[in-house]
């Protein structure tokens, strides 16, 4: 892989700047069949942090891991119409199985209300058995054209969370719940600021009664659904008999509560803090949060070197050393830019000698001489405040890119002009909303705050404003 | 769940005892489609385990992980002609996409072989970048006309290690190394000794060029291949044209192993501990370790319960409180006793009132009171001895039932009346190979020694002595 071949600039080319730094950081790459990718051992690291993360918060919350099958029966899945509309023309199918023409077709899950419920419906007799919440790590499957690395492929991992419970109440709870373990994974992990609120009847889940968002702001101004949670009313609960005898003793419908974060997500992470030179990794995101560079590569460096990754590693820091050969010292410094690190080391006989090492943040670029003593300390500092600077930064960025408008005009103008989320009042109808989609590209996001105003589009009493915004 | 519902008698009903155990203890469920299995929480928090150990020995070793797509084009699964003749049979084919019949079928991976080596000749170009040692834990499809709760399903987890070495010493020392980590797994946590040792010619892994097996005996006498760690020679990279730059500067194949253990294991784990009461659970695999059960119900028995769990909990064992209402003690009792939870503490106002509890071991119904201030480490140290007994007791059953014969006459009536491992000369040939199973349904499961005697069935010399056994 060639570190050295320039990167778009990312204000240039957003979109081949993306691809070439996928590529180049060793993240993902194309998978052999149309619209599949694979996730690389760095990018999957970067999951794999995120993973542990989420799954404790969902383990703290009584919430436990399964696996259900990724094979669902065509049956099943027309079970629910809504539902199956809106997969309809995403499905993959199939329809051979050990050398024989199957007799039902089979779908691979595009997600798992149908096959899960299924059994919820054989699991659940009493409200004593109840709430029953179950997540799953896996992946899903849905057709697409056009393949855009983590952001749009046809098989994705992620993570499907499930509940059943007695009452709505306690599950619009599950669903805020949900919404929140997100919220703070994108904030104290992804640095990535958002808006939270609900999905319009359009962009609404298939099958659900009300879909919260997670909306994040990408460079050039266009919004990134970067997690949703979905009450599912009885829906499901009705199409698959998924009932319970209360403790009043009569038979009650359960409520229920999906919800998901994919690797979708890293595609924002990527697009949200890279830069010119290629990947910033929040600190808490980074597989490798040190790395440490000899200048020059000879036996008393590299034994300096290994004795200082020992203590980083001792205190908890992600570290590793880079001691490849053939690679010039320019080389390396270029290859661990473009991968995001945040805190490179470079050690030679100068920092040898004052035990030392030369200490160079990747997200400002502003170096120093550590000392060795005070090594761990200071990378720990520095490490969060690379952590929280990133947020600030987003942070800025996002409602420097928010502005509230009042009329059409100032609309389409804005929103022609320089993207971003504008916050209007809208009547809730969906021809205002697919006009406005069709003029300006921008989409109902999410709902802002109730209020008393005039829709944007028609100018008819509306009360609710709502984030719009054109989206990936 | 019916847990009071009698579990036909282990040693009348094998199959009978094992389908209802799986479905009574909530360990798994039937999937919706054909031969397809739900691991349900309780069976996947065991996985989870597991899962754990196996990824911490993994990465140590320099392992990473990663995420190769399910689907893999037709093509790419025929260029390896001995794989994909193994394989052909129990594909699953993907045929329609977005709707539409697709162009090249699509495969969905019965094994990743083909679909990472693909990856791998694009990403190997140096002696530099070798080695390459990279995991997945995801699921396989292999089409099954009969269902076996986890022996044998549709789909299965597991994992699977894929690694590219520049010499093929290298690649025989991971091979060993995968074997030695699983070895390490089924001694220490599930409990199960077993037979390691390379398949004979016909038992070999499609593609590769030798396989090494973890063998374990299951009660009834029969074995279970538990994990395999392939010596893939040079077939995958000469078909997928893996090539290096040695540091001679030649251009070289890589050498290859790949290595697996799957959710099968977890059968052999039930079969293999469990009694006419349900499941046994060595306590390092056992999602609770210990359960309280309430004696009587009320608020002076529920603090006195919250308050053990969490000093059990605080001491890094894994409690839980049985608080369900509507269950009679004895209910209870059963229920975990079928789950196979190692150690039950009752309590009651006596209990209470002697500041202790009443400690019931799951393995040899052995019972004791036990005072609070010393609970933690009594429970710590019965666990342990609850994790040796199982191991002793597994391998005492081992060792009983493995015999050495020396005429074919005495190999068929030990394989046929007492079933077993066999141990016996053979000359390799595939014919006795195929006979001897025909005639006694026994296959070769692994080599054991080399030596100097007489094949078994043909009596031509043999340098090497087998192990034989009917098999799952």
């Amino acid at each position: 892989m060639a570190y050295d071949k320039q990167l778009p600039k990312k204000s240039d080319d957003m979109s081949g700047w993306y691809n070439m730094l996928v590529l180049q950081a060793e993240l993902a790459d194309y998978g052999s069949a149309k619209g599949t990718m694979i996730m690389r051992p760095y990018g999957y690291a970067i999951w794999e942090l995120l993973q542990k993360e989420l799954d404790q918060a969902f383990k703290a919350k009584g919430v436990s891991n399964a696996y259900f099958p990724m094979f669902i029966p065509e049956s099943l899945i027309k079970r629910e119409v809504s539902h199956l509309e809106g997969f309809a023309p995403e499905l993959a199918v199939v329809t051979i199985g050990g050398g024989e023409e199957l007799q039902e077709k089979l779908i691979v899950r595009p997600t798992s209300e149908t096959i899960m419920y299924e059994a919820y419906s054989k699991w659940i007799k009493s409200w004593r058995d109840l709430p029953v919440m179950i997540n799953q790590w896996n992946s899903a499957v849905r057709w697409e054209k056009r393949t855009y690395l983590f952001l749009r492929t046809t098989e994705f991992l992620w993570q499907e969370g499930h509940t059943a419970h007695a009452t709505h109440e306690e599950a619009l709870d599950i669903q805020k719940w949900a919404m929140n373990s997100y919220k703070n994974l994108f904030l104290d992990y992804f640095a990535l600021p958002g808006y939270i609120g609900s999905k319009s009847k359009t962009e609404t889940f298939a099958g659900a009664d009300g879909t919260m968002t997670y909306e994040t702001l990408m460079p050039g101004g266009k919004a990134l659904q970067s997690a949703t949670s979905h009450d599912l009313g009885q829906n499901f609960a009705k199409a698959f008999d998924v009932k319970f005898q209360s403790k009043e003793g009569d038979s009650r419908f359960v409520w229920q509560t999906s919800w998901g974060l994919s690797t979708r997500s890293l595609g924002g992470l990527i697009m949200a803090h890279g830069d010119d030179k290629g990947l910033r990794l929040p600190p808490k995101l980074a597989p490798v949060q040190v790395i440490v560079i000899p200048v020059k590569s000879d036996d008393v460096v590299t034994e300096y070197g290994d004795k200082i990754v020992y203590s980083l590693k001792k205190a908890n820091i992600r570290a590793d050393f880079d001691t490849r050969d053939g690679e010039s010292l320019g080389f390396k410094i270029n290859k661990w830019e473009m991968k995001g690190v945040p805190i490179r080391l470079e050690i030679g006989q100068k920092e040898i000698d004052l035990r030392s090492v030369k200490l160079v943040r990747r997200d400002n670029n502003n170096s120093q001489i550590v000392n060795l003593e005070k090594l761990s300390a200071e990378i720990q500092n520095q490490l969060e405040d690379i952590q929280a600077g990133l947020l600030i930064r987003a942070r800025k960025y996002l409602e420097e890119n928010t502005h509230e408008v009042s009329s059409y005009t100032q609309f389409k103008e804005a929103m022609l002009k320089n993207r971003g989320f504008l916050i209007a009042y809208w009547c809730g109808s969906a021809e205002c909303e697919s006009d406005i989609k069709e003029q300006t590209k921008a989409t109902t996001r999410c709902q802002k705050d109730k209020g008393d105003g005039l829709c944007i589009y028609c100018g008819k009493p509306a009360a609710e404003q709502w984030y719009f915004a054109q989206a990936y």
